[in-house]
């Protein structure tokens, strides 16, 4: 069983390496997608940034590859034999914004979206949010992988 | 009893008609009514397009007319002597949402706001989705009336 | 047109008065319904005590009718030609429970639903909370007609 | 990849079997899992009953077999090399109390839990609110298999 | 400043734990006070030994007593000069069960509620579900403090 | 115990003045800090308009003062020995958003965050749908401080 784990990941955090490991147990193969969404095109990190950092992160996961995709999300998983669409959950305001997404990408395709509960530990992490503490020079290095970690300090001291 | 049904119907959807078709058979008089919310000016139709599009599509329903309106919401139901504001209701999340506009409309000028609740074939639909999947190509003709299909293919063609 | 307002009423509320007078002012005709909820058979009040109070509270509201119903709602909405159920909503919480019920509703005859907010002030009131502190003895004579208020007096005092 | 599907299934709806042949499309083997949950140990159907509704609805589904639990969920997991477990939402309320349940099963054992959306036209449906239909001869045949619509009709005409 | 933190604690977790101990370290002073709720009367420990349990937990915390009350909550705390209640949060489920009891306890006697978020690690566990699993020989020994622990294994091996 | 009210106070509510009052009377001494969000820098009044205006309201509580802050919430709550955040809470929705901010700014230093559920006459009441009705004329004197409500028609008519 194949799978994607889509999003925008400016940049990957400890919630989205957590769906990604937890992917890689129970799936053959799991694509990261790295999906520049078009309203949210001006990223902190470039789309080949993005795709390097969690390329750095998932290195020790055998199952897991990265890709991106500009287009609509259906039109990569049907051209790639995906199964199913995974996701996160961390909180019931997630269901609402995720249900009319999943049920779009089904009508559009007929693929599926699988839904994993955030681990509670991470449920507080977003990309939005740790940004705007590592702008302010918070220690954000317990919230996502190394790489990110020392990226981020080199965006904010060099901005 | 005479309702105005509110939006900005960028473009109208089928989810919009399911709730104008069912007041059209519970009130009298029915007005649509675009507003043209000064937080999202710039949509992807103007105005009169989106004007015109409802109009196409609602022309059999004897009792619904169409407006625009740029000014407070409750100046127009006040000088028109509209009885009730009708929403659709989508998820707990529109309920979150329409509540306290509802409560300020109330406390503006009196006026009283009624909820449908949106059929559940039409609950994953939004102006703002089915845009972002018509600009990529994606197939939407199934979620909009005929005529804003037609002029959603014009605009991306175009563009 | 001629709505119908269900519920156990066990008993009446400022919350459910609320939304009595509301419809009271929209529709023309309004039938408050006790429906003898089989999941919860053995009220405080009995059924009759119930529709006598109801029938206190909104003697003055001309256009409103008190009954009770101990079969399928939609039963009664269609043997009675009524043209939609309306119900109050107190919180996003109210949201998920009426959404089945109003859509099962509607799959079964065709009826429609319209939703009020509650408003504000009465927004904490249910007659579940306002019985437990009746109970013991707690002021709730400004949440409830006067009618309840004496009624609730009188049967806490007996027990 | 083996699944189970537990729940009460008293009895099982047209909610339930999609879920079921969405995992069966997707997943080696799927278990449903008739669970006797302590708090509503007496249901309508027997465990036995409920155990062959389910086998008549999913006899053509190769992959799907039938079985009932009565202790942990988690020893049945474990003692039988399941994968994961999977429910269904049908909305952010049934998110809320699916979460720590899901955490639990997790915390207990280390099996995680993988979530469907229900498909929209079955969200209204839940056993409890169709039972309380049928009691009162509602027309359900359209929210259940075949054999549970006349396995209710018996129910409620015998008693 | 001296708040109470009502609950059944039926019995106590570590969920309740840590809110206390977070109450310990803000305010001056703080009663864990045992509400014997009239609708969950037949708890599985008696209102003595839940007591007898959250006095061994919080032994330690020198600004924390144990106390019990079988009346309304805001009768304790207009008689024992309470500056506030205070509660945990586990999810927004428990924001709409927690609004209504803190308005209609602020319009009783005056008194306010004050809300702490649960932590992340405690949110899936409740009194309900963890005496489910400790029925079936579940192992919850990290979910409660130890003097509970043992309380639970010897209820129910005696049962 | 000294406390912070951190926001935008693009302008001050009445919603906003009633937490401050109650925590006012609950707590030793309260800052009300105007934090200048770096998503919301353009706002409609000036960050020094924003603490003349709170100061101007709030003179007459005593151990209420006025600051502004530019850095991470908890740079300040650490440099000023403040003891707790305190944020108010309208509607679930508003839960979903400060629990991830409080989980961080509680990962981050240590400090705890504290939540007051909104009177229910100002839940409908926010800066932004405010300053939307006021711009259009619509009277929100009810809504804020007299002192803001000459500030919004000077806004308004010199704009």
């Amino acid at each position: 069983m194949k799978v994607v784990c889509p999003g925008s990941f400016d940049p990957i955090t400890n919630g989205h390496l957590d769906i990604i490991q937890r992917c890689s147990e129970q799936f053959d193969e799991v694509v990261v997608l790295v999906t520049a969404n078009p309203n949210k095109s001006s990223g902190l990190f470039s789309v080949a940034e993005r795709v390097e950092l969690i390329e750095k992160t998932v290195q020790e996961l055998d199952n897991v590859t990265v890709e991106w995709w500009s287009q609509l999300l259906v039109d990569y998983t049907t051209a790639h034999q995906v199964d199913a669409i995974v996701k996160g959950l961390r909180s019931s305001l997630d269901y609402e914004y995720e249900l009319p997404m999943a049920q779009m990408n089904r009508r559009l395709s007929g693929i599926d979206t699988l839904f994993f509960m955030t681990s509670p530990q991470w449920g507080y992490i977003s990309s939005t949010l740790l940004k705007e503490v590592a702008r302010f020079g918070g220690d954000i290095h317990h919230m996502v992988p190394s790489a990110v970690s020392e990226a981020l300090s080199k965006k904010y001291r060099s901005s």
